[in-house]
């Protein structure tokens, strides 16, 4: 398995998650953007998009999708929650949000708010989808409540999914999470897994500053 | 099972989903937006978002997400790719493409183009949304190439994900498909199971005229 990963970018999922499983895989961090800095990395992923992942013939480039698979062809894992469990609907809907409902959002924060030049800005969409942002977080919060986790009682790839949109938030300097939120990004950090998986992109600049 | 749908959104995956697994559900068709048609709806969903599905004491408002639900709670269906199956990786990297890359940018041109007041409208993030919406589709074009599905050699939700995709590109008028991929959508609406499901939301008005 191979994983290529830029510091901070969404590729975070699951080189965390290869963490937490404890397996066996080969890193590759770049700096950003990969698509002037690695020239190659364009025959792999014409994108040019982060993370790009690979195992023997397989291909992903979705950073959540790439947590799914990990924990269930490599489980079984109690990172995975099975569809025989009560909160089997809770934790895909947190694993799909996590990207199109929070990431996603924070993406146009980046581009009309740092990556664009400076005449292509639009602090109106920059506004609007931080607006969107902690909104969503706010209906999370509340769904969290003062659960150590975000479904069935455990830590699952679910939580990788949430807590590195918290990530991308402070690295964006969105502004500050609802207490609960803050309390349980301050737990996300602490476990070994999550700071394994920092030390290994230790060294490369974030792919913001 | 209840599904809360509005003709032409995102909650036609579910729905469609519900049809070709031919579950037994309640569904309730309403006008758009439901947060000014429907007070009720936001006691439900806060959001206001559509879709909405319960199922128990199980809520999902993830399109996509509520298709994984069904086809691994209701299964073993052919509509779910299994973890040993050589295509999982790619079928569950479509599951979530689908929604956060592809479906996601539809959103920011259907905000900035059509539902924001004309003074909060934005044309250069419709023209660059729905140029990256066509960059990721010619991506697809490529992946799919001359399959009749996109994963597994067979129909699965991983169609459901993409099928909609076009669909809503479709009633936005974003451009015309590249080849094979127009011949997958008429494909794919040939099918009985998505016959019904436009069936059951006739007489509807379709969320954007």
């Amino acid at each position: 398995m191979k994983l290529w990963h830029c510091a901070g970018a969404r590729s975070f999922r699951p080189l965390w998650c290869l963490e937490e499983l404890g397996l066996d895989y080969d890193l590759r961090v770049m700096a950003f953007p990969p698509r002037f800095t690695e020239p190659d990395y364009l025959e792999i992923n014409p994108f040019g998009t982060v993370p790009t992942f690979t195992d023997g013939d397989t291909l992903m480039t979705e950073s959540t999708g790439i947590c799914h698979y990990l924990a269930e062809r490599y489980g079984p894992t109690s990172l995975a929650v099975q569809p025989d469990e009560p909160d089997y609907g809770r934790y895909l809907n947190w694993l799909y949000q996590s990207d199109a409902t929070l990431t996603f959002p924070q993406t146009l924060v980046l581009r009309y708010g740092v990556f664009e030049p400076e005449e292509r800005r639009l602090p109106q969409a920059v506004e609007d989808y931080t607006r969107w942002f902690f909104s969503r977080l706010k209906g999370a919060a509340k769904l969290l409540g003062d659960s150590d986790y975000i479904a069935a009682g455990r830590f699952t790839i679910a939580d990788i999914g949430f807590a590195y949109a918290l990530r991308l938030a402070e690295i964006l300097k969105l502004g500050a999470f609802p207490e609960n939120v803050a309390a349980y990004w301050a737990r996300m950090q602490a476990r070994d897994g999550y700071q394994r998986a920092i030390a290994k992109e230790a060294g490369a600049a974030l792919f913001i500053s």
